[in-house]
C-alpha cells in the first residue's frame, strides 16, 4: 500500500478521477501523469488492452476504472458488510455505467448522421430515463446508491458526474434533490475535498 | 439459497448464460423464462432499469449479468482468495466486455453507413487485437483469465462466446488453442455439461 502508484490518464477527469479520489481517500501517494492527446498513439501500445486509465502498482500495469474502484473501495472500508451488499453497489455501478455508455455512444459518434439520429432519444428518452430512475433509487436508499449508507458506488459516481454533464451540456443533479445532496455529501469528504482543492482544473 | 429463483431474458444464450451456467454450478433451481421479442415493450417496464436479464430472488428484481454472476461466483468458490485475485478477475471480465461492446456497438448499429464504416476497423483491428491479446493472456495465466485457476471470469468468458460467434459470424475460438482449452475445460465441468445438454438450442 505504500508504494508510490502512478496513473496514467488523458488530462481529464473522466474515467480516473474514482480512482484518484479513491486514491485520496486512502491516502496513498500517487503520481498524476496526464499526457497530451497527441501522445496517445505513442502510449497505447504500452497499455495492457489499448485503454487508459491505467495505474502501474509495483511495476504492474493495471487497468479497468470500476474494477480498481471497487478494489481500493473494499480497502478503504467502502464496500458491502456482505456479499448481498457487494451486489447491490456492482449493479448500481453497472447500471450507471450503462448510462455512461449510452452517452458515450452518442457523444464519440464520428458519423454525422448516425450522431444526428441518436440525439433526440437521448436526450428526450434515455437521459430522464436514467435520471428519473437514479433519483428514486438513491431516494429509496437512504441518500446513497445501495444499501443505506456511503459505498465506493458512490465515490464512483459522484467522481464521473462532471464528465457526464460535460457531454450532455448540462448538470444532471439539476432538478434531482437526492442526487446533489448525495454528491455534496461525496465532494465534502475531507481527503476528497483536499483532493478537489489541489487537482488540475479541467473541463471534463 | 433454496428459494426458486426467475431469470427472465430474450429466447437466447447472450448475457444470461453465464448465469444460468453459474446457477446450475450451485444446483439452484430457476425458472428460466424466455419471453419472444414481440413481447419485450410489454416486459420492458417491469424490469428495474429497463433491461434483461432479470434475476427474481425471493421476489426482488435483480439485473445486470456481471455483478449477478460474480455474486454467484462468489458462493461457488469461484472468486478470488483475496482482493487482489478478485481485482485480477474483474479486469478480465470487464476488459471482454469491453470487447463484446465493441462488437456490439457494430452489430445492432442501426444505420446502414454507420454500420458498414464499422466493419473493417472491427474485423481487421478490433477483433484480431483482443482476440491476440486474450489468447496470450491466457497462456500467462495458466490457462485461465485470472491467478491460474478456474473463477467466475472463466464461466462468464466461456458463456457468452456463443454470442460473440454469432455477432462475428467466425468461431473466435479457432486458431487460438489456449482459448479452445478453456472453453473445453469449462463446457466439461459436470454441472455445467449438464445444463448444456438440457438447455434450449438457439443461435447465440
Amino acid at each position: 500500500m505504500a508504494s508510490k502508484c502512478k496513473l496514467t490518464y488523458f488530462p481529464v477527469k473522466a474515467l480516473a478521477e474514482p480512482i484518484r479520489w479513491l486514491l485520496s481517500y486512502l491516502d496513498i501517494e500517487f503520481e498524476d501523469y496526464r499526457f497530451e492527446r497527441e501522445q496517445w498513439p505513442s502510449i497505447k501500445p504500452s497499455t495492457p488492452f489499448g485503454k487508459v486509465p491505467v495505474l502501474e502498482v509495483d511495476g504492474k500495469k493495471l487497468h479497468q476504472s470500476v474494477a480498481l474502484s471497487r478494489y481500493y473501495g473494499k480497502k478503504a472500508g467502502l464496500a458491502g458488510k456482505d456479499e448481498w451488499e457487494d451486489l447491490m453497489i456492482d449493479i448500481a455501478v453497472d447500471t450507471l455505467n450503462d448510462f455512461r455508455q449510452a452517452i458515450a455512444s452518442w457523444f464519440y459518434d464520428p458519423i454525422d448522421d448516425s450522431k444526428l439520429s441518436k440525439y433526440e432519444p437521448l436526450m428526450k428518452e434515455t437521459v430522464p430515463y436514467y435520471l428519473n430512475k437514479f433519483e428514486e433509487h438513491i431516494k429509496e436508499n437512504g441518500g446513497y446508491l445501495a444499501n443505506g449508507k456511503l459505498s465506493w458506488g458512490d465515490i464512483y459516481f459522484v467522481a464521473i458526474i462532471d464528465y457526464l454533464n460535460f457531454m450532455l451540456q448540462l448538470d444532471i443533479t439539476e432538478k434531482h434533490q437526492y442526487m446533489t445532496a448525495l454528491r455534496d455529501k461525496v465532494v465534502n469528504i475531507p481527503k476528497i475535498k483536499a483532493w478537489i482543492a489541489k487537482r488540475p482544473e479541467t473541463d471534463c
